[in-house]
């Protein structure tokens, strides 16, 4: 799992590729992909208690300022997912990487990342530091 | 355009296939429809600016309690639709039926209609007569 | 469960609602709940050995004619639903009825239904009775 | 347009952004973004008579090997968008840069690309050189 190496926190769910994913070329078109990265930061979120009802909570919101994919192998109809998201970067910014892999043979199909940024709701500010919402939450792996 | 007959008030939008709507039977997937749907809903509501900022600012909300779709035929790739909106009912509950037509031949492709009921945002209230928000907006045509 | 009382067959999944099926109002959008049917659905025909990749090798497609939902209850983040499917008409058509309830309460939240036809791929011809393909998987059933 | 200086060949859309696009923020939820620049790429390879049948007809698929996306600004509900496509590279492979702008003030948004590859679809092997198929189509403008 080296596209997560040296992640601070890992998470990972099973997806399994539903009909209505594929393009009329049989594989996920590429789209669908974000679907698959939120299921597992969502799952990394919320072990930490920082998931969107705690973001909201919180005073902050989290908008994506950047997202990159890299398509090794494309997906299939009724093919069974592992997608690992890793916490790479918390300070100033949130950054996690993906990694997508066959659950059956563990081989890599895609791997990624997306950035986030804190903006504070109420004043519409970015944050160029992460908020003490988040900081406090990670204090027991840093 | 027999499956909108009788409406108070009809609205019309173009739309083009795209490719992400296809499944692999080279059709669009039929969830996709109601983006179809609500393409021409949003063209009437405007009309009579009644669109989702206007219901939010007048303190409702107006969720789907109701839908339905007849496919006719299927839709391809690149081709280009019209879908007509024709108001039905609006006393109690707003009914809009769509006719869904191949833009070059006329030919009838699919038909439908949602039901929509307004919903006091603050009180969460069910409301079982339209609000004057809406039945003022409506005031010209009736 | 009675808006599947009498089916042939039924067959089940749970789902949580996802962030990005939600909508400013904060409940899922209405198009998403074919998703959430189609789940339901290839559940219950690969129980009887009839998935995608089966219909495909029978020579035969099936596309849906109609659909039709109920919204008892709006869908919110992260709510587990369970989704029932079952198996009303199978002689000329494939008509499934549907029931979607908070997994944790059993609450009812959706009705709805799908009906589809068998097209021979081959030469695009609509068939009016069901063919062999189906019927022969649904013997031990009925 | 910065974003796309340097293309052999540019194409744009226009796009308004419908309110099933939109998540809970208010904001366009960020897989959404593929079906704005996946518009403009459609207008750009029909200006050079290579679009998806095409493709198909040559006897070679393109699947994504890459997508990047950077968001500078959220897209609000009814926002009527700019997505101008400009092709990159050509000859190993397909690369597009995309920029979307506010359409009334011209504001940059939003800047990404997408790779592609090609693919001989009899035999399924990725061909390190573009085929003539999409050569000969570009005869005109290199």
């Amino acid at each position: 799992m080296s596209a997560v190496r040296g992640a601070l926190l890992t998470a990972e769910v099973e997806i399994e590729i539903p009909f209505q994913d594929l393009d009329p070329m049989q594989i996920a078109w590429h789209g669908n992909y974000f679907r698959y990265f939120e299921a597992a930061r969502v799952k990394l979120l919320r072990a930490i208690r920082y998931d969107y009802p705690e973001m909201q909570a919180s005073g902050y919101s989290w908008p994506l300022i950047e997202a990159h994919v890299r398509f090794v192998q494309a997906l299939r109809y009724g093919q069974l997912i592992r997608v690992v998201a890793g916490l790479m970067e918390w300070e100033n910014r949130l950054k996690l990487h993906y990694l997508v892999q066959d659950a059956a043979s563990g081989k890599r199909l895609t791997t990624g990342y997306t950035i986030q940024c804190a903006i504070e709701v109420q004043s519409g500010e970015l944050q160029l530091v992460s908020p003490p919402a988040l900081l406090e939450r990670l204090k027991g792996y840093i």
